[in-house]
């Protein structure tokens, strides 16, 4: 009989390897703060889920099944991390999907580090490009290695997150955080719909000035508006909302008085609630 | 004692789900030809291999390892395909690499399945288009959504192939192959400095072409040169070169004959060579 598999010289289960988020990121992914036991920002991390699949043409999952896991796996912990994996399921060698395609739902939850995570984060400058393809921006598949590739640009813990551009060196964001910037009263963000990712608590910011009747503009960032604003923002679903103390030689003012919105929008990005409970 | 990974519902072991490959697509691959239990192109697959270590900063394989591994799975096989994983290996949640990258190894074997390959094969034209970044352009890494998305478009077993775009409308290549046109006495292949994947045949169509003193240009191909062309081909590893018979509404004359060059690397693409002996 055949042997199939070799995993670093050893016979293996060769199951993985017809996993296709492991043999071509044929995938989605969410990451999840849980606090009290329960996730944060539930519904937006949904929504994107279920965009991602009817983008990338994958049966959705069932939204009341995934929180029953999430709350099983978060198990009532204090502070964690929850990652949802979404897959195309197993096929056999080639890019061609499965006649019916049986996605795989894994979830892992991990410890929250926070320890030492200042209040206003140094950012660099990458030299790696975002990739850009419309088909593909905005949701959070598993095709990542222009976020790696940036990532292993710096070893420095003392610089938190670095600043993404696009091919044509328009600045589009982190490699795990959306960007906003303040001008005066201005408050904006890079539009996402080449690259980029549409981040949950960029969405709440988005859904609370869409609330509130404030204006938030998704335009195209040349980096002079980086270096030129007078306050820059860094969100993700574990930060929340983080504020910009240095980008590469500029020391933004501490004391420039943060825009309301960047204000509300972290004090709600980190409740926890009870799905199909009113918050 | 908590619960840390659940796999559609079932308490899972989750070092899978700590391997980059899976979680981000930290990795490369090879398709390899087997043929009576020996690799073809086995030094343009480790090339190709060495090359994409450089460009996504892994660590590199011991060559001799991975030929003695795949030789153990060939088995003396007389067909077979052989598809090599070399990966960023394990790290927690975070695009960070760990400090230490330990890639895994992995190989599988799979049947060759060859049965009804026409000759000729039909082409279609996909919707989808890939997007382009010259830092992952070329490299066989395993973000192949792009792949997957345009072999998505269509079910129609009569159509073997089809031909993806590049951003902004130029031809690039197949979902799975390379394109060479035959115009005249000119022989052309699309660029693939932005985007798509330069293939071990078509490498081996360059390498000939040198040796040679021929001209295989490889160039911008617009849509129009396509329809146009006298003939077509397509190459990958495993149907070595094959004439297109039909893209879209054109129908290629089949009687057109063939450019040396291609006949040339048809033959010479399957065959198996013991490596380190000259061929």
């Amino acid at each position: 009989m055949h042997q199939d598999a070799l995993i670093d010289g050893m016979a293996a289960d060769e199951g993985w390897l017809h996993e296709r988020a492991f043999q071509f990121g044929d995938g989605l992914f969410e990451t999840i703060a849980i606090i009290d036991g329960l996730p944060c920002l539930w519904d937006a991390h949904l929504v994107r889920l279920f965009d991602g699949c009817r983008r990338l043409r994958l049966p959705t999952p069932d939204p009341q099944l995934l929180y029953d896991e999430c709350l099983r796996l978060a198990g009532g912990r204090a502070r964690a991390v929850l990652k949802i994996f979404w897959t195309a399921g197993h096929s056999e060698r080639g890019y061609r999907r499965p006649p019916v395609i049986r996605p795989r739902r894994m979830l892992r939850i991990s410890q929250w580090h926070e320890s030492a995570v200042p209040a206003f984060w140094s950012l660099r400058q990458c030299a790696h490009r975002l990739g850009e393809n419309p088909a593909l921006a905005g949701i959070k598949h598993l095709n990542r290695l222009d976020q790696v590739l940036a990532r292993a640009e710096w070893d420095d813990d003392a610089i938190q997150e670095g600043l993404v551009l696009g091919q044509d060196g328009r600045v589009l964001c982190g490699t795990m955080s959306n960007l906003f910037l303040q001008s005066g009263d201005r408050l904006s963000t890079p539009c996402v719909k080449r690259a980029g990712i549409a981040g949950v608590v960029r969405e709440l910011a988005r859904q609370l000035a869409s609330d509130s009747g404030q204006v938030l503009e998704e335009v195209d960032v040349p980096i002079d508006a980086v270096h030129a604003a007078d306050a820059l923002y860094l969100s993700n679903s574990l930060i929340g909302v983080v504020r910009v103390g240095r980008f590469a030689d500029r020391i933004f003012d501490r004391d420039v008085v943060e825009h309301p919105l960047m204000t509300e929008t972290r004090s709600q990005c980190h409740r926890p609630v009870e799905w199909g409970r009113p918050c």
